[in-house]
């Protein structure tokens, strides 16, 4: 039973979980886009099965280590949503490629050439979708600047240029639910506008691909728009309920934490600190770092150890009482953890092992 | 050698390491107070062992799993400085103190009752020292609430008050290295009254314990506190830089990365995001997550996997080369990795496994 479980611990509700698989997966079918789940939100393979199950067509990860430790769970079709850079990188490719059908991202000559020179020599073929950046300001280029980049590519032996991406991050930035939607529809209108100029120059674009879980539904629903790669909507979190885009009980991952001090009446401290539930902060409000469940109170400050909560108004509270803390955002939680408890029906299932967890090179 | 490593990756030069432990060391010697350093910044059984062979009388931390962590590695004498609570914990700290000399904080009744109801009735003995809140308001009695606590751990069996104990945090809120020594000294100050009244009104109290890299010079000073725990100290990081309590040359601790892409001229990414650096942002400034070495450029923007750089005015970058990076903090950067890269000199002298990452309970 969950009160026999030590704190603080992170649970997944796996009804509510597989309800959320299988929402985007219908969602993006009746779009009629290739649903290929983020999945360093969960870093799970047994959750990427699951993802499968209802659809996916392969993963989207960040990072090569992550799609390594896919790879040795049996998991074999990734995109690697990042630009990847560097000889050493690119031998570590080739032998997943041993392994795996993989799609990198770049967004420079430089990186592209980084990649081919390696793999040229092969006599190999690396598949590579353009970054298009449709206003993160982080990586990426700019959509005027795609042709120029794949006609650097287009020659670099080794290399096949199949698409391009983008992932509207700015939405996290907007304070309603339909502004949000307004990203995910110029995320989609951009891209494929950008792919359209790009074949009109004479390149084969078959991958138009959208990211990110807000603006998931508005992106995906325009045309020309091929694949979508939403990461959070696995479990949710305090983010995507205060942008609107899912309600509390859609939140499938919540920390069990204990009620260590009461030590004045405007806070409560529990044992779940920065080392728990990341430094991450609520978007875009920036006021909280996890929600109490029950509307009890806001995690309003953060040391490694201790989570502060201002409690709401006419709450009490008790030194040892176990709660249900809602991160603010779930994905950095996930890679705090080696282990996270399954739970269906207020009981313990089993354990869901966090294999990619930590792989950040 | 380092162009070797494939990045991102964290380094510990274990010269300026060395060095770090054997200066507060000779602090604590020529104050004359016992170093009982704070494990959580390193998590490292092999690094605690350094801290002792210098004179450290034991070892501080936070969580029940980072001493059994510890324990498992050989080591044996802790201080919890953390408010324990519940009948779980309870039975692990039984279990553990088979194995290791564990003295535990507390700072309520219920707390200390909740220990006091497992220990009692085997007849062993727990030692405790109560929690002051100086001023970080997080957990903690406020020094005037000292005396009822301990009137009411008096007559719980199986706990024994041996001590009190403080963390001065709010240090990091503070301007200047002048007034980050005054807040230690009142931290000194005001723990050693309180210690008096306690022994005033018929309570033993040995152990008078402050805490904090930034405060420990200005703590130790002050008669008649008997211990000091530091953490960050043995690593540094670009916090305690700003504060003016180290030199860049200090830093022990940095994380290699590339160059992936430089998009415009205002920006440069590294491949160290949130996942690798944490998301605790450089105090009491707020600016920034990390410096590149070299005074290259500040690390303005964190998501995930991508590290922003605002660089410096008249540096140049390129895709593919590689910068080292100081943490704002570091104590969550070492959470976050399960191997940190020693090196000496310039050339990879092997791995320090982190045994007691993600310990959190």
């Amino acid at each position: 039973m969950l009160d026999e479980l030590d704190t603080p611990c992170v649970v997944v509700d796996m009804d509510r979980l597989e309800r959320n698989i299988a929402a985007m997966a219908l969602a993006a079918r009746r779009a009629g886009v290739r649903l290929r789940p983020h999945a360093k939100t969960h870093k799970i393979p047994e959750i990427a099965r699951l993802q499968i199950a209802a659809g996916a067509s392969g993963m989207t990860l960040a990072k090569l280590g992550e799609a390594e430790a896919f790879a040795d769970a049996g998991l074999g079709d990734f995109f690697l949503a990042y630009p990847l850079v560097g000889e050493t990188k690119a031998r570590r490719l080739l032998a997943l490629m041993e392994r795996a059908r993989v799609v990198v991202g770049v967004d420079s000559v430089e990186g592209a050439q980084s990649l081919a020179s390696v793999v040229g020599p092969t006599g190999r073929r690396l598949d590579v979708r353009i970054e298009i950046d449709m206003g993160l300001r982080r990586t990426g280029v700019l959509p005027e600047n795609a042709i120029d980049l794949a006609r650097a590519i287009a020659p670099l032996r080794g290399l096949r240029l199949r698409g391009i991406f983008t992932h509207a991050g700015q939405a996290y930035a907007e304070p309603t639910a339909d502004k949000v939607a307004a990203v995910g529809r110029d995320e989609g209108t951009v891209l494929v506008r950008c792919a359209e100029a790009l074949r009109a120059a004479g390149f084969e674009i078959e991958d138009v691909s959208v990211g990110s879980t807000p603006t998931a539904a508005a992106s995906m629903s325009i045309a020309g728009v091929t694949e979508c790669r939403p990461g959070t909507y696995v479990f949710n979190d305090a983010t995507q309920v205060g942008l609107g885009i899912c309600q509390p009980e859609d939140c499938a991952l919540t920390v069990l934490a204990t009620v260590v001090s009461v030590p004045a009446a405007d806070r409560v401290v529990l044992d779940a600190g920065s080392k728990t539930l990341s430094s991450d902060i609520q978007r875009p409000t920036g006021d909280a770092y996890g929600m109490v469940a029950g509307g009890r109170g806001r995690l309003v400050r953060l040391t490694e150890e201790h989570g502060v909560v201002a409690p709401a108004p006419g709450t009490t509270w008790h030194v040892g009482e176990r709660v249900e803390v809602v991160p603010a955002h779930v994905c950095p939680v996930v890679n705090l953890h080696d282990r996270l408890v399954a739970v269906r029906g207020g009981r313990v299932e089993g354990e869901l092992r966090v294999a990619a967890r930590g792989r950040v090179a």
